[in-house]
């Protein structure tokens, strides 16, 4: 075996168990969930426990001006993980201690444990961490700081960095620095926390957070409601919106509708073309009076079934249902995942325009929606072996990201640019904007070590 | 009159109803809040009536190298509207407009909107902004972002960039860029947006402000408690925090209580050491359980006195004696106005540290605190004419915030570095993180033309 100055580093810095250079090891390191075609092969990955691993394994990339790509749990979306031939992958998978504070109602948390752990950590104090992801069971807090991840209870409960206090990060040269803390004021210098909050690992690595918590939620009634159209139930999301905060407004198609049937048999109604699930987590006489009205709008915008109930498990059991829309939609073809954002008012505008570039490009697009605050999923279902359809597929991608912007919305909601979505930043961002961003970048990471060809391309 | 080339280009451009040259005019625009003894006379103020007269006010100072002071409504408590000579003071006094959309929830307003206004605005349509700092009838939206502003409400529903959206912000070339907008997720580029909110100034002038509104606040009701010693208080703070989140949780120590009672005669104890006010806004029974909690959590810590109120004129009047307390103090003699925070437990310990600094220093040290979340306001009372007591008071101003990083607190929660705690700046931050703002600062305002002076002093 030859050696190599960059593994030989590593190896002295950090020992042999905590980096993998194998080239069968590495495979798994390669992709995260977008399945990148275009995804390199690292040189070596480093396993840190500790923010010292990280600063260990970044001065020697520093030094020897090797590009770094972090990696949380490897459920991202976009492919902000996609590693980089030649590259250093640092894998923050064993990094995963929660400290819960409920004098303080904080948590002190390493990057990869999990979402729900974090949400099960706080819940054995009665404390509650909001945000959702779907995929919450597989997916790190530290990615989640990375794309500033959203979910289901966005709606009401905001995201991400709206319950990010402290961070630790580790910068492009190595140092690692403290931002911000368990305090929640506090107004000296920049905002530097909240910059590193979805900056998908391109202006360094986040190796502890400090998360703002707060009390349960309250058992939530749930309201299911069936459309025989689309405009129907974009409709009833509007006038829902404006008219309360519920604790989720989601919404799915009829391709949707049928591939979770298929998978869950919830006796759904496969003939329907839309569904919204809507919750109250308000207090029982107000959840209650929001119920009716909920329901109330839904019938008025030619809703077929309504079913509500405040039974947890039911409750829980239907959300599943909607968490089981992509990996069910999956099961018909290779997906391209959008994460298309609008305006509330143009939601509708969206959704059938989506129908419509999904008709003149022949592929299948099937929607899930956060559908309170606009944010949707347009799920492109293609064969991965049939080069037409992928081609097909491709274009129709781009073209819903055109359409978002065209309506005065993000080509990213939550899942972040990564490395499928680079190509269309320039256009949303514009010009100056693009360059506010890269002044950002070069400033804090001059030889673009940190994540490269991430969010920004090459620069 | 000899002409002036920066004056005579700002006549040209934006007319002479916009620019003010004459000295006894500018005297007006010199302090804010802060009295900072060591503010400037400025060359001209530009009234900006839009986002382009900013934009040409900010161009001729670019090519002309002269300095700009954004202003909003001069309630500064940290010097950051402190003119500079020379200088071009930019106040968005004029830039008052407020467009509520009640479908999306959300507020587009302009940044010389005061506080207050937006409140009212939004409640118009049932909605609410949170953010309440104690000069919110005075104070500017705008400034609340500059500062990133807090106030009472903060120990349940957070600070001013918990709200911000969006902003329209003009940088140090004059450009005009458009960051986040009316979409409760985006994570297309860098969060830009959070990253102005708290700059102070220092990086560009925020021009349009796009806020998150939530429903109108439930009728809270409120609890005072009078305490024979600050240790007591202490421990009910703490007690109160870990067992459930107020919606308030503020304290006043004795000369306060007093200094309150002389202007308001609300029939306060006078005696007492310490005084708490506490609210709950949840729904009616959780709300009773809560007062009944809070209560006995008060008597085990020595209140001697406990009153509850549901009553909202009441309320009001409870709490606007709390917002009284900094102006019935200065009613004493000149203020410093600290705005010190430490984690929770560690109140107790700041509180008793700032007894023993005035005692050391013969200084009256009186301090309110927003005690729920660990920020306080000693405020120094002292006469200005005094030399001795002006240099002792300015050297327990810097005790004060030595003391709060001793504790592991900030130099300043909501009010912002400004020109009065840019020299602590350094020692709270440390090497590399202010470093790393600097960065920042540079890659943005190369030339420092916005706001020299402020947050990070000469650079």
């Amino acid at each position: 075996m030859t050696s190599h100055p960059v593994i030989d580093a590593l190896l002295a810095e950090l020992g042999a168990d905590a980096v993998i250079t194998h080239a069968d090891s590495l495979e798994a390191y390669r992709h995260d969930r977008a399945n990148d075609p275009n995804a390199g092969t690292p040189l070596a990955v480093v396993r840190a426990a500790s923010t010292e691993d990280v600063q260990a394994a970044v001065r020697i990339a520093a030094r020897e001006g090797v590009a770094i790509v972090p990696r949380g749990a490897g459920s991202g979306l976009s492919g902000g993980s996609s590693a980089v031939d030649g590259a250093i992958v640092i894998s923050l998978e064993r990094m995963r201690q929660i400290a819960i504070d409920p004098t303080v109602q904080m948590a002190v948390v390493q990057p990869g444990a999990f979402n729900a752990e974090v949400k099960a950590a706080a819940a054995a104090h009665g404390l509650w961490y909001p945000p959702d992801p779907s995929s919450q069971e597989f997916c790190s807090i530290g990615g989640n700081v990375a794309t500033n991840a959203g979910g289901l209870c966005c709606v009401k409960y905001g995201v991400t960095t709206d319950y990010v206090l402290g961070l630790t990060v580790v910068l492009a040269d190595g140092r690692a620095v403290k931002l911000g803390g368990p305090r929640l004021k506090d107004v000296a210098g920049l905002s530097l926390t909240k910059l590193f909050v979805g900056s998908e690992g391109t202006l360094g690595i986040v190796t502890e957070i400090v998360l703002r918590l707060i009390p349960a939620q309250q058992p939530p009634t749930t309201l299911v409601a069936m459309f025989p159209t689309l405009a129907g139930a974009m409709q009833a999301v509007v006038d829902i919106k404006a008219a309360m905060r519920p604790s989720m407004l989601e919404f799915m198609d009829q391709v949707a509708i049928n591939a979770v049937e298929d998978v869950m048999r919830m006796e759904l109604d496969r003939t329907a073309a839309a569904m919204l699930l809507v919750q109250s987590d308000e207090s029982e006489a107000v959840a209650a009076a929001q119920i009716v009205a909920i329901e109330a709008f839904c019938e008025a915008a030619g809703a077929t079934e309504c079913y509500a109930t405040s039974d947890p498990d039911e409750s829980e059991a239907l959300i599943e249902a909607r968490r089981m829309a992509i990996p069910a939609v999956e099961r018909r073809g290779a997906l391209l995942l959008e994460d298309v954002g609008v305006p509330l008012p143009h939601l509708g505008d969206l959704v059938e325009g989506v129908a419509q570039i999904a008709e003149r490009n022949g592929v299948e697009i099937s929607i899930v929606a956060h559908a309170g605050d606009g944010n949707t999923h347009p799920l492109l279902v293609f064969d991965r072996e049939d080069a037409v359809q992928s081609t097909r597929a491709e274009r129709a991608f781009g073209e819903v990201m055109d359409l978002a912007m065209e309506l005065g919305g993000t080509i990213t909601g939550e899942h972040g640019v990564g490395r499928l979505k680079q190509p269309w930043l320039a256009d949303y961002l514009g010009d100056d904007v693009l360059e506010l961003n890269l002044r950002i970048k070069r400033a804090l990471d001059p030889d673009n070590i940190m994540n490269p060809g991430a969010v920004f391309g090459p620069l």
